[in-house]
């Protein structure tokens, strides 16, 4: 991508609205911007790492075995009176009527879609296990929406759905989640820790939910020496030092924004909306049931948490939105652009997503760009270094600069971008 | 994928539901289930199809030069009080009041919020033209919603908003996104007919529908041997045989469902919503517009309505959910079983997405499954076929058979594969 033909709106002002690095880095890096509270839109480079995580996301669930489905936002009331949660989510779920006067819905979670889906057409063991994922806008309607895209009201979450004929089935469908979810953490740059955690309104027996530490964190989790990791409402302490309920030393407790949370549900869904199936004994059983969602957007903002620095943000190359810069430093400088146009086209050929800014600004403006934004490598060409028929290469994460050959750069310069 | 890990669930009775045969299709080949009265999940191969024309679209809107962004659906009832069509849009927007008791709408389309959003960031005469799109979901409360998921109440739309400094530049970005939608349906297999067409409730001055034949269509469109193509709404003409408002010669109407249409807007909406430039000559003007719509859920019946017979769908091998499906007629026959699943293992190496049909179920089962999901191509490797070191590959779009020798089977195939 030419810069000239890209919308990058950057700002060089830190937004009033923001209280943390990643909401304040995100506009100013011109990736979203706010269209009411807690509603957000995604710009051109938002969108790009959106599309990137969803691809890692899309990619270890299949891994998995899982199976893609798109269900609908707008779901009928009676499924969720039907549950019992049609009360229990009070004012966070947005509720509609239809021109006919039909109580309807936006779906803030989809249990009771899934397994009114499946009710009826998984009949027999013999079609089990399966689990059945989405990546799909939810809704609710949060009191106080706050951080960006961390907490809004309008959010994309992977949700999955898993149904076994027995609750050892579903210890084997869960545990492979639980790796899926390692993974898919890991390749984002997350240092995610699974912790035991309440079921809250899912309800259920077992929950694991997928921490990252962070200064900014409205949860907490408490950690023991003796590998016992659990949310602090699990945990049940009030502050660091309190007894571990596994060993009784000292818990340490640190605040850390939720992005994933898998459930063992069992037979709640199932067994309220009838979906049964018939076992190889002859016997008509309730599916027992699984949940696993994933925050898609809000691993953006996690990330730029942990992958920023004073001037802006250093993208993991993987979710990066181009993972090289190339900057010409004066494109009045016709060999500086045209060395600078040779290398765009060989890297890009290669199949390296990279941005060329075309930009008639001057160096300055291209350099801070360059950082705010937080391309892993970024590649300098100059009057200066072309005299020595160099070009200058900056990896964002480590600010560490060297120099290669400019016949050699194109061939070079891959193996430079980080993990 | 193997069958048996699979989640296709398949019908044998023609559903009461649905009118037509796209409808009736989607439902028994396992595409997508109803959830409520417009309102429809997609299963996993119909997902699989929806993210093959989604990738399709995004490839050609992406060489076309248009930047990916995605808009909220959530959107604040005042910017449409602003652009005068809060009113006008009646019934079909659906409004919700958030718990703070401000006024939010579910976006039917975007104008006004893409408006608003590169209102203050377009700025200036160089940073124009931008072509921004999105795929994403849409609601609107149909009255009648009908045929599955051609007229629903939450589908997905490809929309897309180009800005420029003056009608000579919205007329390249207008012939540009005409262009790449050709290219779109075409890949799709869909044989889209641009005609003029009326600009309704968008505004603005030219537009163009792209219309499919097709006998359930409740649009229609009016063509003359002159060349004159457009809409009967746009014609005002009653039936074939009117004359020809530019040539005077009798018409032909037929019956058309639209899967795409592109409006000239000019300043309807910038003007209002304040969304101005700098031009070059110092003074301030306000953007001029386009807009781009495809109704991409709408793709899939529209195709299914062109490519079926009496068996079930014949897919285009770029949307199908698999491309192969290898059905060893008896899974008991170990060598028919081997030899199935080295051919499977060959082709999935090579990229051929095939599904293997390991089943334990009857051969009628299997082929008529085969037939009604629609594979290109279908293999059948049966004690008789493996007698001869062979197997059986049949066209579905054409239902040529013929035999391949089972050793060069995992090359010669791909080349069988119709466009």
């Amino acid at each position: 991508m030419r810069w000239t033909q890209a919308h990058i709106p950057t700002l060089r002002e830190e937004p009033v609205e923001a209280e943390i690095a990643s909401h304040k880095l995100m506009l100013r890096a011109g990736l979203i911007r706010k269209l009411s509270a807690g509603v957000y839109s995604y710009l051109p480079l938002g969108q790009r790492v959106l599309l990137k995580v969803i691809a890692i996301i899309r990619q270890e669930m299949n891994r998995a075995g899982a199976q893609e489905v798109l269900l609908p936002a707008l779901q009928p009331a009676e499924l969720w009176k039907r549950s019992g949660r049609h009360e229990l989510m009070g004012q966070e779920m947005i509720r509609i009527r239809d021109r006919h006067g039909k109580e309807m819905v936006l779906g803030p979670t989809h249990e009771e879609v899934i397994t009114a889906l499946v009710a009826g057409e998984l009949r027999s063991y013999r079609q089990l296990p399966v689990n059945l994922y989405q990546i799909q806008t939810k809704f609710r309607d949060e009191p106080r929406p706050r951080f960006g895209v961390i907490r809004s009201s309008e959010f994309i979450m992977k949700d999955a759905y898993s149904f076994d004929r027995d609750t050892t089935g579903l210890d084997t469908s869960y545990q492979t989640m639980y790796e899926a979810y390692r993974t898919i953490f890991a390749r984002c740059g997350l240092g995610a820790i699974p912790v035991e955690a309440e079921t809250g309104f899912m309800g259920g027996s077992d929950s694991h939910e997928f921490m990252v530490p962070a200064a900014h964190g409205e949860d907490a989790i408490v950690r023991c020496p003796c590998g016992y990791a659990a949310s602090q409402e699990r945990a049940a302490v009030k502050a660091s030092g309190d007894p571990c309920p596994k060993c009784r030393k000292p818990l340490t407790l640190e605040p850390a924004i939720e992005v994933g949370h898998i459930f063992k549900l069992g037979t709640k869904y199932t067994q309220v909306l009838g979906a049964t199936f018939l076992d190889e004994d002859g016997a008509q059983k309730p599916l027992i049931m699984g949940c696993y969602g994933i925050g898609v957007t809000r691993i953006i903002p996690t990330v730029i948490e942990g992958h920023h620095d004073a001037a802006g943000i250093q993208w993991p190359s993987e979710i990066a939105p181009y993972q090289v810069d190339i900057a010409p430093l004066n494109v009045q400088h016709a060999p500086s652009r045209e060395a600078a146009e040779q290398l765009y086209a060989a890297l890009t050929q290669q199949g390296v997503e990279t941005i060329l800014d075309d930009r008639d600004e001057r160096a300055g403006v291209k350099l801070k760009d360059a950082d705010l934004i937080g391309f892993p490598l970024r590649v300098v060409i100059s009057e200066k270094t072309l005299a020595k028929s160099e070009i200058e290469v900056k990896v964002r994460a480590t600010g560490q600069t060297s120099f290669l050959p400019l016949a050699s750069a194109p061939t070079q310069l891959p193996s430079l971008l980080p993990a």
